[in-house]
């Protein structure tokens, strides 16, 4: 696997995915408990909370008090996720978050309008006046993603050129406001991908803007997300979003059935075994998804915290 | 990907390695019930029971009754499994299976004593008795099968270079009583492998065995079934073993948290959006996993059952 990259970051969303899926109320403190055990796995990226209408969103009503209380460990950068304007300046009010911009777009229109309530123009629009917030409040605009880049419930398969389209729509803007960024997060929001659409879109991307830096969000709704992630590993992506114990799935996709992200520790487990460094102690992490899944109080599902890692059966035997 | 097969032959596991794992009795109806809905959905080859000691494998008890009273659809190859003469007796008596010789081998000696009681010499040994009884009887022998090839819980990571002298022990075996087959199937007993050892160990049987056909078994305990699957589909691998639902796990392997094989709708969802036939109806099978998660009366870990199949999608899309 020549083009497997040497080491990958790993941005943990389980806290703030997983939370505000689950039907049951999670008290502050216990959501406190999992992200400061996170803090201590070697994770350095943690999205932990989402600053949004806690009408929608019940489960993040609690936002201010999580990020207040939880114990900041140095070098571990703490983000949020914001929808308009008024999230934003919420997050920027809580403070010790690392509040980082970013151009949120979307390959299809349908789902924007149901998730984000906007069309692609007012979309730009959000964008634009959102960048101009950024720079108002001295905030880096660190990246550009694009949602529904490899299919949607409501749109079908995403053709990869409309990617592409929009990713120089991102840039366009970028230049347009003078900001210096590489990264583009593609999300397969609604698990529509396969390896062979991974392959496509990032390719198709890859070819168009070769010093792009490629970041996957992947959800596992349809089992693919490991599979997703290897392609993406052998074509040499070495950011990735990612979920401890797969916790999450996205409540307004339509989608009963919807699945969080990539999880984490099964992530982590197959780096380890291909000596791709994430930087994270795999006995710690799988701690914290047995945690997270006394936490929310039902199984989740990822592999590893109950199939094991290797590390131990391979300390016995060598005892032997 | 330019090494994917056109198309893939998936052997169905899941009746005989899913119902020998779950813990409360699962009535004859019903194992009946799901195999027979099993061989509707286009899959052509399924191991439906195991012959083997009803002390040691209560759930399979009733293989004869199983094994007799299913609806068996023509072109559809019911098989079974054991373990010595007494199993393989067993399964010719029952009438009706297609009764599949093969030579079993095992990458790891302590896993061969636990779960098999012999040690290499005597596993040769039986291999040369079960090959002669094969013969008598005029069954065919269609396959090598190398047990633990990609690690083991009691001797740890082995070594491609020995699955590699265990392939050409047995075709040294074949040789010598004049057999002519060429499939080797690599079975991941305890879950120990990731794409890179799947690159290793298929590629080093390869490069040895250019005209070996290879088979993978691959279980789902820590997550990597289905990304060791999509690496086997790159390196051209064209035979699975699944399990519906992803029903199973192997009561023996000395390992409370053992899943089952790579599950089987997961697997044809992957294998339908690449491109790569598999002659199964996905959304029948979709409609067995729930029946296998009705019967067992727990959740099963497949995710294509939960999610949806995108075909569904992709025609409410079309008919707006």
């Amino acid at each position: 696997m020549p083009d497997l990259p040497k080491s990958i970051r790993i941005n943990e969303e389980g806290p703030r995915e997983g939370f505000q899926i689950e039907s049951g109320s999670i008290p502050t403190i216990r959501k406190v408990e999992l992200i400061d055990a996170l803090s201590e796995t070697g994770l350095h990226h943690m999205q932990i909370v989402s600053f949004v209408n806690p009408k929608r969103v019940p489960g993040q009503a609690d936002a201010e008090e999580v990020a207040r209380t939880i114990r900041k460990k140095p070098g571990v950068d703490y983000t949020a996720v914001w929808l308009n304007e008024k999230g934003l300046e919420r997050a920027i009010a809580t403070g010790g978050l690392t509040i980082e911009g970013r151009i949120s777009m979307c390959a299809s229109e349908g789902f924007l309008k149901r998730n984000n309530n906007k069309s692609f123009d007012e979309q730009i629009a959000y964008n634009h006046r959102a960048i101009a917030m950024y720079k108002a409040h001295g905030i880096p605009v660190v990246r550009g993603s694009i949602m529904a880049a490899f299919g949607c419930n409501f749109e079908g398969d995403i053709d990869p050129a409309k990617v592409v389209a929009i990713v120089g729509q991102i840039f366009d803007m970028a230049a347009e406001h003078d900001l210096d960024f590489d990264v583009i997060g593609l999300s397969d929001t609604m698990a529509w991908a396969t390896p062979v659409s991974i392959q496509r879109v990032v390719g198709a991307v890859r070819d168009k803007y070769p010093d792009a830096r490629i970041s996957l969000h992947l959800h596992d709704t349809r089992g693919m997300a490991i599979a997703n992630a290897i392609t993406g590993l052998q074509m040499g992506v070495d950011m990735y979003d990612a979920s401890v114990a797969g916790l999450g799935g996205c409540p307004f996709a339509g989608h009963k059935g919807a699945a969080g992200n990539v999880c984490t520790e099964d992530l982590v487990f197959m780096c380890d075994e291909m000596g791709i460094a994430t930087g994270v102690d795999l006995e710690r992490l799988t701690e914290c998804a047995r945690l997270a899944e006394d936490i929310v109080g039902h199984p989740l599902p990822g592999s590893v915290m109950k199939g094991g890692s290797l590390r131990r059966l391979r300390n016995a035997v060598a005892a032997i």
